[in-house]
């Protein structure tokens, strides 16, 4: 692949007349062609949709006219979110022949600022657990993760520049993760959830994926629709490690990467220290789990009941299991969330950042699996803003990467330190992907 | 009035049986008896039902058994929010004969912490901007503010100890601070609104009103059901002071006392310095009311062009504006509101809190009006945290308050910044009611 592979870089040049739009949407159309058959990002593509916009954005180009800041921009929509005239599958057959009427406000949102919508990407059935066909771009044996294995999968191949994902638990930072691109789960609320197929009013997040953390930046400006102003740091950023249970868990590559990338931040001038989880850390797997099943077979109840066999067996479960939440766990459950809300506002005062391992592990080698969330539901379950991106290679040159948590509403700044840091950390590699 | 004026008293005192729930609800009925011909604070008052409860919890401490941190506490409810048996009138004839089936949510939690629910306080017509007949207990020709006005003028004037009010716009704070008491709009969502009559769903925020900080602090714990820990604070606070638009638009007596303030807890020890409001400020309010009127005329459509002369004409204004909001506009607004948000994260992020005066003016002299809520809104529209308390009394006795700002998640932190304040500043007076 040759062309910018960056956002920043492919809408700097094509402003300068360097590259155009029907360019880049032919460098992508072209990786998925060498590529799709083996990875199954796409469930589809809308090639004569997308050269027939680059083409227009292409002259608009030429009269000095740029429509936003991602003009001429190719992206992926995760297949849960509504883009008019495309059925949201949802990756289900509940919902076979289902088009949409109009575009999802975050995709009309994505147009207005001169994206091209390549297509749409892989989901795992209704964005839960069980796997759906994409392959992981480093190493087709291992998952991408999930939920939103397409898009994540697409962008480390070079076949969009940037794609839309959403997180419940860890949809969106595990396979970013997995596949070695950068992702952000912004400020819960702050992406509009309007179109999107849910989960759970109170854990659905949509978010982006892209090659670094100035993407997402540029990206989340569009989606959200807000001035995300790319702050200096006063001096180096002050970060707390979260030791306990994340780098307990993790595993010997993955926390030797995290050590290796905090000295080499505490080198150029980061404060890294390490802070303790508030008490409520240790029910809240437990409690992040019973209000995604309750929302979740709240949502599904017009069907589960009737068509159960057309479901996969990891949301049969899920479904069961919320069915069979009294309205009293539920209750405690949500309170549950508050309280870890006020907990972690009050961790991360002090802090411009939290530092964790993003997954457990590199992605596993298994397509039974999208691997686990465990590392990112926390972060969900609270609303506040993650950004990650790829630091290191395993032994088994894997991507393994770091997550950044910042405090609700702080999304600009969460950006902008994961920025100062990624470009210290300068991890830049792609998968080296089989013809 | 004799006995425990604040929470922390009253309940350290029945724990020690230097007092009792019988004798805080027999206190507080007293006060009701005299001053409520001249306040109009209650919508009803259920005498019997709060000395039954009263003699059972009496019972319940010799036994040593406490429910929880309000065992005893005779609290007002805001008549928007419900309470099993009795009629949520919300403040108009719309909903005569309604009785609600059961406690709202943030009433049962009330209850279960040993709380008495004395009855229902005055609101303004569905929480919005027609004036109640309830009188400031400061001077019964100035209005109390509103909405929560019968829960803001019942503490001032020692019928209950604590009261549940709403703010929306500035609902909790603007009457709080005509009242010379101190009020507490949380972060929002962190209080459940089920059983609460709605304004609108991206702004409502129910809270507490007492007559100190740590009152405020005992009752948002138990409205919320979470532990808002009482943390040390460092060193003095660091503390950013909103001069623009709030010190200019404040009247002379408003600024005098902030400025007063601001020296005594610079004495103290907090750091002091000015902040720029963020771009976003400007239009603040217009998308603030858009919101709001949007969101109220859906609520409303039900009943409101039938019914039309049943509205006051405040309301009635507000509803036709709703209605006649474009869906772009209503879009733009809520757009604004993730702006501001993000905006006010950053603003927020170097402080413990930010300082404005609580109101532009001490309560005006007029029953015509509720007062002016621009001071207030800001905070309802970020969603972030607010506390006041009043700080000193104009040159006709009238209180004069200030309000506190801090980042969304940290009420806990909050609390103790608007608590160690309070201390330094030591406003200690109550109104001197006529017989």
């Amino acid at each position: 692949m040759s062309g910018p592979t960056t956002i920043v870089l492919a809408s700097q040049q094509i402003a300068a007349g360097l590259t155009s739009p029907t360019e880049c949407v032919r460098r992508c159309l072209a990786q998925i062609d060498a590529h799709e058959e083996r990875l199954h990002c796409w469930v589809s593509v809308d090639r004569q949709g997308a050269m027939q916009v680059a083409k227009r954005l292409d002259d608009e180009v030429t009269q000095n006219r740029i429509r936003g800041p991602l003009h001429g921009i190719p992206v992926g929509i995760k297949d849960i979110i509504d883009v008019a005239g495309m059925p949201t599958l949802a990756g289900s057959t509940l919902r076979a022949g289902h088009a949409a009427k109009r575009d999802a406000p975050l995709v009309a949102r994505l147009r207005a600022a001169g994206a091209i919508i390549l297509g749409k990407t892989v989901t795992t059935e209704f964005a839960c657990f069980d796997p759906a066909p994409t392959r992981n771009p480093w190493n087709i044996l291992h998952t991408p993760g999930g939920s939103s294995s397409g898009s994540a999968a697409a962008v480390a191949a070079g076949m969009c520049l940037g794609a839309i994902g959403t997180q419940t638990g860890g949809s969106i930072t595990r396979p970013a993760s997995y596949c070695g691109i950068a992702g952000c789960k912004p400020t819960f609320d702050l992406v509009d959830v309007t179109g999107v197929v849910p989960i759970s009013k109170h854990l659905d997040h949509p978010g982006p994926l892209a090659r670094c953390v100035a993407d997402l930046r540029m990206m989340l400006e569009v989606l959200a629709d807000v001035v995300l102003p790319c702050g200096e740091l006063r001096a180096g950023p002050r970060i707390g490690l979260v030791e306990s249970y994340f780098l307990e868990q993790a595993d010997a590559e993955v926390t030797a990467a995290v050590r290796a990338a905090v000295a080499t931040l505490r080198e150029a001038g980061a404060t890294i220290e390490s802070v303790q989880l508030p008490r409520s850390f240790a029910e809240l797997h437990a409690m992040h789990k019973t209000i995604m099943a309750v929302d979740a077979a709240r949502h599904h109840k017009p069907w589960f009941p009737t068509r159960r066999d057309e479901y996969g067996p990891n949301i049969a479960a899920l479904l069961d299991e919320g069915l069979s939440t009294s309205k009293d766990q539920y209750r405690e459950a949500l309170a549950h969330q508050q309280q870890f809300k006020q907990d972690l506002g009050e961790l991360l005062r002090p802090f411009d950042a939290l530092l964790t391992p993003a997954t457990v592990t590199p992605a596993p080698a298994s397509l039974e699996t999208t691997g686990d969330p465990s590392f990112n539901s926390p972060w969900s379950h609270a609303g506040v803003p993650t950004v990650s991106f790829p630091c290191a290679l395993s032994s088994q040159q894997l991507p393994i990467a770091l997550q950044w948590v910042g405090a609700a509403g702080t999304d600009a700044h969460l950006l902008s330190v994961a920025e100062w840091c990624e470009e210290q950390i300068g991890f830049d590699q792609s998968p080296c992907l089989e013809k």
